[in-house]
């Protein structure tokens, strides 16, 4: 579907990416969606209340969790208003119904949906593309927000537990790493004895090319694997990508330094600083491009940073450093400690220095060891449990403290917290508006929590969590003012502002898209052998054909076109008792395959309420017995 | 898992269950379930804000659609505070991928989820299951609402389009109709050509025995098919079950009288009246209670009513009727036009005189046709398009209007449209909070509307539908307070009070339940030739064992159990690369199987953020290579 979907609106869409890379490129954004309707005014009495008929005045892209889904929210009202399917089937939408959205899936029904990234042009949010990943399954998926439609699943092999996601202030590349270790083995399946976990396993870090290029030409923006490094055997968590003064570095928390494989609970958490990953990609990028990887694994060149100096080093930091987020002008690199309650900020400048003097502390696992103490700007106090930090348009800072429940606010320079709010309860990532970029929006706060017990009306033994709103521009205090359960569970989210996005509203008539058709007289069935392939078309209130004939064990294609050119107005199709939905928004063309293997009387219907006369849009599939 | 599931919390069920029962039948709700939180205070200036930390007052179970789901909401605040999978799976609760739920859904992976139907004891809510239908699949299913899970699902043998789901007052039975007709033949395909409409296809109504007595005696309330009627080709719409006055009776529109199979948007629409089904359900359960069936047809017991007067008459209504509601007290059965901007109000008192009477206008299809005019006691001028009417404690009836984009209100008795309130865009269902019981309790009306065009932030072409919320509780006039998009599309809802809720707040531990183990040293990984079955327990922050070593092409078998007793800490499992992924509430055991064929390292790890060292719950299934 997604290369059908593209297709059909690529010219619309190469003059929305080109019109807005010029309206960036310019400095400022040229395109305007202010709506007819007054937008969300937000009052004291009334929290984050959005009134019938005003709108949200942003979005927040969350991932879905367990149900491998982006889950599209408006601000402040916090309300759902679109659920987009990734990782999972969807026969609402027909993803994972069509041959095209079957593919991408693979073998696979579900994934393991965490961190939402944000394209970024000039380290600015550009409303064009949401990737995510699969920690479950090992993939990054990409999400165009034009059509809010997931246009491509990438495998990345080699590695497991793929679970960070972060890009360049360009987004010319994703970078992600295996918060699990394993064999790496080229050909043959992946696996060592636990017994030899310190000599056998490894960590990968992968760099994803957005192909950034390609959406500038107008193109679809496939992304494809760039390279790899392979990395101490640690558990990598978070990553985040350099910009300004940091530009050019990636950074990745790790924690298990101690390489145990059992018991990690007890046993990852002996030392009191992990050793962390810093990576110099334009170094490793130039050595891809000069083909002086040192393997090819799995179809993928692979670094050993162990032979090439300049390109991995490892830096401790306290005790099981879960996120790692850098300031937006790049200079402080903020590392919050799981078991340790302090947010360790590393200076760029001195990392920088360190690196360039070469005064390693030691080497470990054949790489050099950053001395803490030449790189260490602050230590700052949050609180306890801190995971992950934001930062506004202010120059604050705001921190994420689980076992305490609370959000810290802190002053970048004086390093001093300056407020702290309560959350309910136990709060993972925390999302500020445009917050992992260099150009935040601030405004906005949502804390993601993963209790709500008493929160909300009981649900049974499975609880929701808690997604909750704080308002930042009030001056130094954070105000909660709304709160919404989530089911299970949203990891990251990203906020942007209404006006940066630029979303189409119909997919535009195309007649040379293939197999589409644009009126009833166009609509036939065609018989080749044992082959039946149906051109629909439908419309308010009718399927044409509506009534279909073919023989048992036939293979049949149906390519359906919602003809309408009116927004809102989307058809389904459900063909009773064959596992088939798929839906057609208006101007798109949706695509069935199925063997009739069942003989009998089938009844087709459009599934979308679009008309009084919706019900009566029906049609027979006859299914003639052998 | 919900044989599993109900086996471990039977107990409590009985108890509950009873206690309720004889709450209910004592005259009043003895169960208390009000919160420690204060609820909400609904305000204008506020609308149906809910400020953090105060509970909704009212729960909404809303189908969801083309999703296959049941989706629960608080009120007023429209937050989703869960979502129950029903007829898709759903890896974020583990639904769909234990072998219990796999064989729930059978080979089919979606439903078309329309209308849910609240149990109930002496005609009010009960608040302890709730029925749902899949239209795409001919299925109803049965939802606990002490778990919030799918405990039942039963496949509805020779109809198609299985649209109405209604209960009687004490919930002991279900009735539903084919929307589409089609052809009725035992153990053999249902084929006929299309030409042979009128001869060879059929209505079918289907009536579902709840197995009340099984929960009663505290059983699972297991739903089972008592039997069918053979009834026209028309297409039936909605039901209605009758109650006080019309206890006893079950009535369904039809539309397409015309018979037609073909362009039904012109050729259903061409009567000015469609003949409706009344039934008479005691007469037809004497004649299934002494075995004098007409057939049996793929294990059903069928009626032909032609062959047994007294079962079934026809009803001409005006054009093409889509809701048929009846009044709390039995007396009005009202008929919404979908072509024909009237509610046609039929008095039960007069229908059952006519059928005393035995004087007919004619017999069609066999049956004896009720002269309209002799049981018709209003006609009301509500506007265009009405689809369904519900009722509140006051007297008053409530109808949408699709094609106006409004909801009427008027008055029983008087006939009288007191108020008529826009909504945007063409609502569908309605819900008043136990509108269609014999007890309503009025104070919320939601609109289910179809369209959102401009009310919501633009999510792409794929555009949400609008749940608008109306406070009943100010006097004559309806009063929008609230409304949320939702993913297309909720068809039908039902609003419940919160204290009549009983939810489970955790499994309670049970030492006895089969392949449960309740601490650490009880884990154990057993083989039997090429069957290996793992025990295993998880707790706060560990997966015991966390080291699996199998042989390739082994049968691997996982029951865990969630050890934790305290509300509200749920675990994961997720096995990398192998599909897998389910969950454990507190108390609960799920049960995973798989087939190792792939070799190699897969860690497996806690998808649930339980606490701190969350991360650091996980382990490695080794599948050493053959």
């Amino acid at each position: 579907m997604g290369v059908l979907k593209f297709g059909r609106y690529k010219g619309i869409a190469i003059a929305v990416i080109i019109g807005l890379l010029i309206g960036v490129a310019g400095g400022k954004f040229t395109w305007d969606s202010t709506p007819a309707q007054t937008t969300a005014q937000v009052s004291a009495a009334s929290g984050g209340f959005v009134p019938p008929g005003q709108l949200d005045t942003d979005y927040m892209f969350a991932s879905g969790g367990q149900a491998g889904t982006l889950i599209t929210y408006g601000l402040p009202s916090m309300r759902i208003i679109k659920t987009i399917p990734v990782f999972a089937p969807d026969a609402r939408t027909g993803f994972g119904f069509t041959p095209e959205t079957k593919k991408m899936l693979g073998d696979l029904s579900w994934g393991d949906a965490h961190h939402p990234t944000m394209s970024q042009t000039q380290g600015t949010y550009d409303g064009n593309f949401c990737w995510i990943n699969d920690k479950a399954n090992n993939r990054i998926a990409q999400v165009d927000l034009r059509s809010f439609t997931t246009t491509q699943i990438l495998n990345v092999p080699n590695l497991m537990g793929l679970h960070s996601l972060s890009t360049d202030p360009d987004s010319k590349y994703l970078f992600t790493a295996s918060e699990y270790s394993a064999p790496v083995v080229d050909g043959k399946p992946n696996y060592a004895p636990l017994e030899s976990y310190k000599d056998s396993y490894y960590g990968i870090v992968s760099v994803v090319d957005t192909n950034k290029a390609g959406v500038q030409a107008g193109q679809s923006g496939k992304m494809n694997l760039d390279y790899e490094l392979i990395v101490p055997p640690y558990d990598y968590d978070l990553a985040s990508v350099g910009k300004g003064a940091s530009a050019g570095l990636a950074v990745f928390t790790a924690y298990n330094s101690e390489e145990a494989s059992t018991d990690l609970e007890k046993n990852s958490a002996k030392f009191d600083r992990d050793l962390t990953l810093v990576m110099d990609y334009n170094a490793a990028q130039k050595l891809i491009d000069a083909g002086q990887q040192d393997a090819v694994i799995n179809g993928v060149k692979v670094i050993d940073p162990r032979k090439h100096p300049g390109i991995a080093y490892l830096l401790p930091i306290p005790k099981n450093p879960h996120g790692v987020d850098i300031s937006p002008d790049g200079q402080w690199i903020c590392y919050s400690s799981k078991l340790d309650p302090v947010v360790t900020v590393v200076s760029t400048e001195k990392l920088k220095k360190a690196i360039a003097n070469q005064d390693y502390a030691t080497t470990t696992w054949g790489l050099p060891v950053i001395k803490y103490q030449d790189v260490q700007e602050a230590q700052i106090p949050v609180g306890v449990g801190p995971l992950h930090t934001q930062f506004d348009d202010q120059g604050y800072a705001y921190t994420s403290l689980f076992v305490e429940s609370a959000v810290a606010k802190w002053q970048l320079g004086t390093w001093k917290v300056i407020d702290k709010e309560s959350v309910n309860y136990n709060v993972g990532h925390i999302a500020v508006a445009g917050g992992d970029s260099m150009h935040p929006f601030g405004h906005w706060l949502v804390a993601l929590d993963k209790m709500s017990l008493n929160r909300f009306l009981p649900v049974g033994p499975g609880y929701p969590v808690t997604e909750q709103l704080f308002d930042l521009s009030g001056g130094a205090k954070m105000k909660l003012i709304n709160e919404v359960p989530s089911d299970r569970e949203p990891h990251y989210a990203s906020i942007i502002p209404a006006k940066l996005m630029h979303p189409l509203s119909i997919y535009q008539k195309d007649a040379s898209r293939p197999n589409s058709i644009w009126s009833d007289d166009q609509a036939k069935v065609v018989r080749n052998g044992k082959d039946v392939t149906v051109y629909m078309d439908v419309v308010r209130s009718h399927l044409t054909p509506d009534q279909i004939e073919v023989n048992q064990g036939d293979h049949v294609t149906m390519y359906i076109t919602n003809i309408e050119q009116q927004p809102n107005v989307s058809h389904g199709i459900a063909i009773s008792d064959y596992n088939i939905n798929a839906a057609a928004d208006p101007g798109e063309t949706t695509h069935i395959e199925f063997t009739a293997d069942k003989a009998g009387t089938f009844p087709y219907y459009c599934t979308d309420f679009c008309s009084a006369l919706h019900e009566e849009m029906m049609g027979y599939l006859l299914v003639k017995p052998n």
